[in-house]
């Protein structure tokens, strides 16, 4: 993509509205625009990463053996009063009144909707297990949306959920998620730990909060310290061992770690004071385990091997992708701008042409630029006429993993400069040795 | 993907509220759920079909030098209120009072938003031209939602807005959009023939709906006979080139083509009787110029290369990605059900193994499924332990464009029966051979 062509309006000053500093850069790097509140755009460089991380995302969920599909946004208030939950929600929830007069809803999450989905079609213990995800925007009239797509009204959400004829069934679907949850911010640069929840009103009285650790996060978190340096399974993990992914859930779940609401001082006292860790935290994934909270008063049923109907036994689990992506930035930036992980950033490699109409440089720049699109690289390629400052200061702000400066007298030299942009590093090598380093 | 594992969800009755072709076979094949009236759930079949449609889509508007942005659903009612539009939809508009009294509304469409993000950033006719576009639900709250996702009212679009200095550049904006269009449809299997049209609630002066031949068509459409054989502009084409975009349209245009509210009996009078052609059709795209509708009331302003200001041109672009499944449909099936065009099946190949349990039956299914997966190719394996008749009544349903028959007679010789779908030719062939063909 020629930067000349690329919409990204990206601000001078800092915005004044802005109270993190993944907010503030999201902002300045031209990624979001505020439409109302809590309510936002994403311009082409945020839309990248947001892909990037969907991506991510489903390809996990898939890989543990849940189905995408995808539900309506707006949904029938009947479900929720069928539920017995149409006021658990209050003013969070957006109630919308049709032409007809019928009661709707735009939905805040969708166990109501999934169940009546697996109703209407599944009969028999034989079609089980199943697990139906999707990502979809959902809304919650929060009282105070802030930070950003870090809490916004209109947010995108990877909900899924887990429908099995038994507890013990369940309780392995939930320990898929549990593995692919791991999988998935392990992969998208984060680490996070899971952390014994409160159920809120999804219910249910099994639950695990994804929890990364950042100094502006929302809640303050507690636990072990050895929690950083886990072992992630491996992209080989045999989802359908059943003892494989206890023994995962185990592991993660053998030493302390809690958000203040589920607190423990003593047990957490009782840790070596050297391996506690008291932190803030950032919630990035929401996983629960309810029985038959929806199945019974909904009922979802199937025939089990013993002729008879049975409530299913169902969990929800929770991804939001619209709030990861500051996630990810709260986790890493500097002063100068973001640092994208290379599995999300919005580009592979960052071409500068340092003196656009020269020659040489231009020549060096494009053939760059042409080989590294011709080898699968996302590049963005700065064509623009700008002075050598705003360039520098704009690659490093948007924070693409790799900037390669076509300077005149390094390419006079047949040469360019690689910047890392994690490390600062800079090294001066042949046009062809870049090409060749890059494109691996 | 196993077939055991697959939620397919198929219906053995016709349902009886579908009054299409498309509406019943997609329920039947287990695509799609009604969840509400003219609200519908994607079922895993579906959505695969839905991503690779939008994936066509995409292709094609960034081949066009469009940008993918993402826009909220919720808009305020600010902006409606600004432009002038507020009530020109009247009880289409799906209108929502939020938690603290602000009148907020479902977008139908998204010329307001787009044109304010625009206005909040882009100064220069330096920066044009600019065309934005994103994929993203809306709703309409019609009166009489039917044809299941043919017309709903929530429904998934592809809008494109393309804003210019002059009404000349609009013109090539407009240009680009129209062969992209040509190119998206005819990747979708689909000979769309683009006819004047009326501009309703858009506004504007110049527009052209993209209309596909069908008998279950909403309206009647008039052209000549001449547009069926029309080149397709190659994947070369050079979207920079005015000269080469004004040819496209011209030739495009040359020929008689209207639908009834713009039908002039007299000029259609005048073709030759054998090349008229007089049908009903299918409206899969639509596209405006409205220069400075929007851009005067709204303020949306850019200064030109004589210092003054000056409203833009703009120019929007629709393409109904959930209504083009079931329009493909229309187009492609037979009385056994669904014939998918390559580009958008669900699945490339259907492999039947046809005695689940028999080793020979079992290892030569297992081989090409896994021979054709790691080919890259999207595979169905029907691993189920249904009866003959049933597999190939969903196979035949499900439209795939290749079924792999594994049976214990032909495996026992090393083959299997090979089955296109469209054409209904069979043949058998060693497996090797088999893969080898279909891993192309």
């Amino acid at each position: 993509m020629r930067l000349s062509r690329f919409f990204l309006p990206i601000l001078k000053e800092t915005p004044k509205e802005a109270e993190i500093v993944s907010h503030r850069l999201m902002l300045r790097a031209g990624m979001i625009r505020q439409q109302s509140q809590g309510i936002y755009s994403w311009l082409p460089l945020g839309k990248r990463v947001l892909d990037k991380v969907c991506a991510i995302v489903r390809e996990e969920q898939n890989r543990a053996g849940a189905q995408e599909i995808l539900m309506p946004t707006i949904q029938s208030a009947d479900l929720w009063i069928e539920s017995g939950r149409y006021n658990d929600y209050g003013e969070e929830m957006l109630r919308i009144t049709d032409r007809n007069k019928r009661a709707m809803l735009y939905g805040p999450t969708n166990e109501e909707m999934v169940t009546d989905i697996f109703r209407s079609y599944v009969k028999s213990y034989k079609d089980l297990p199943l697990n139906l995800y999707h990502i979809q925007w959902k809304f919650r009239d929060e009282r105070r949306p802030r930070f950003g797509t870090m809490r916004s009204r209109e947010f995108l959400m990877k909900d899924a959920y887990s429908f099995d004829l038994t507890k013990d069934d369940a309780i392995h679907s939930y320990n898929r998620m549990f593995t692919a949850y791991l999988r998935t911010f392990d992969r998208l640069g984060l680490r996070a730990i899971p952390m014994r929840a409160d159920t809120g009103p999804i219910g249910g009285n099994h639950s695990h909060e994804f929890i990364i650790l950042a100094e502006t996060g929302e809640s303050e978190v507690f636990c072990h310290r050895d929690f950083v340096n886990f072992d992630i399974p491996a992209a080989d993990t045999d989802f359908d061992s059943v003892e494989g992914l206890q023994a995962v859930f185990d592991k993660w779940t053998s030493l302390y770690a809690a958000t203040s609401e589920m607190h423990d001082e003593a047990a957490f006292g009782a840790i070596a004071e050297g391996e506690r860790l008291s932190a803030r935290g950032i919630e990035v994934g929401h996983i629960f385990y309810f029985g038959t909270k929806y199945s019974a008063p909904m009922g979802a049923r199937v025939q089990g091997p013993d002729g008879k109907e049975h409530e299913v036994h169902m969990g929800s689990y929770g991804i939001g992708p619209s709030r990861l992506v500051p996630a990810i930035i709260e986790a890493s930036h500097d002063e100068s701008g973001i640092i994208w992980p290379d599995s999300v950033a919005p580009f592979d490699v960052d071409v500068i042409n340092m003196k656009v109409g020269d020659a040489a440089c231009d020549a060096a720049s494009e053939k760059i630029y042409e080989a590294l699109s011709n080898a699968g690289k996302d590049v963005l390629y700065d064509d623009t006429d700008e002075r050598a400052g705003a360039k520098f200061a704009t690659a490093d702000l948007i924070g693409v993993p790799w900037q390669v400066i076509a300077g005149p007298r390094a390419v006079a030299a047949g040469d360019v400069e690689l910047k890392n942009r994690r490390t600062g590093e800079r090294v001066t090598l042949p046009v062809e040795a870049a090409i060749n380093k890059l494109a691996g």
